[in-house]
């Protein structure tokens, strides 16, 4: 069955960009940083149209985030800000749902990308890329809002936190204060090379009662 | 040559305790439960008197960040907080800098356990441990300030978060937002259990210029 996954690089202090991203500064400043240990290997290469490249497990990890994969969801935040450094042949490929407040029209661009503009709130995004992506599966891709809002609505079936060994200082959180008490994560799976540690979460366990 | 290392455990959201700790609920409401991984561990329960427990390799890294050890340093917060749960003979065997504002006289406790208070900051008391230790490692147990102050400070040689799977949605953040852009904190060693994710962090690596 298509399974729905998240996937997010963040700061060990727990930022996804940062400070101060805008459309100007994507990322916030510094924020290329969280991304760092993805430009220079093999399969994200080969995903923007480059040879060559890093084959090395870090490499593998990414494209296992992709391989199956029909249909992305993410943020009108990130889609403003990715929008220009995206260019013409965004490395998507794939239909991609945007969780906006603001209807527009689909959003053809070179490659397979398709933006479609979602009013609905993260489930309808979520429902649209299901159907989207035919039977493969969704992978939301951020930022954090969008994949705090699945995480609690309970759409997703794995969070893979894509932990950089920084402290970024400042920025976006991936997770904000809430109430509600604990809620479990269990860890499925950890590896590491010197340029990120991948943490394989289990958003469906049950947390035990209080 | 002696080490100053410090341990901490932290939520995946960054928390070190649960939201409104205080002297009558020492790790906030739920906070216990990022300490879970220890309580039922074989070298735990032997700091703390009793037999049997899990022999684990979670208990050999906890023991790790003991054995060298031969003074710590907490926080005036933590001190306060833990005073009653520690009970009379606390589990740690050895002096204990408490790093406060108020002055006090030092606190000899049953099983080699001895506070001392120090007035003159973290420096203060980390060189003051040091000197206690005899040549034997110093070790930072939290609270998170007293963590971030030796942090700032370059005091640390060794960070081991030991990162529990759950969101605890609010309490003590373990890094507040502070500007100076980011700082890289190597992982030298990640291990990891069903219950913990131990990640080691090299703080006295020196961070690129911008």
């Amino acid at each position: 069955m298509a399974r729905v996954t998240a996937d997010i690089s963040v700061s060990l202090d727990g930022f996804v960009t940062g400070p101060d991203d805008s459309p100007a500064v994507p990322l916030g400043h510094d924020g290329e940083r969280l991304h760092r240990w993805i430009y220079n290997l093999s399969t994200w290469r080969a995903r923007v149209g480059l040879d060559g490249g890093e084959a090395s497990r870090d490499a593998e990890i990414l494209e296992e985030g992709f391989a199956t994969v029909g249909a992305h969801v993410i943020g009108r935040r990130m889609y403003d800000h990715g929008e220009k450094p995206w260019g013409d042949e965004p490395p998507f490929h794939l239909p991609v749902f945007v969780v906006t407040h603001e209807s527009r029209p689909v959003l053809r661009r070179s490659g397979g990308t398709r933006f479609e503009f979602v009013t609905g709130g993260v489930a309808a995004a979520v429902s649209q890329a299901l159907i989207a992506a035919g039977g493969r599966d969704v992978s939301v891709l951020g930022g954090a809002s969008v994949l705090r809002q699945c995480l609690r609505a309970g759409l997703l079936d794995e969070v893979t936190l894509h932990v950089v060994p920084v402290l970024m200082g400042d920025g976006q959180r991936l997770f904000d204060r809430v109430s509600g008490g604990p809620r479990e994560l269990p860890v499925t799976r950890v590896e590491h090379s010197d340029e990120v540690v991948h943490l394989k979460l289990d958003p469906k366990a049950v947390s035990p009662p209080r």
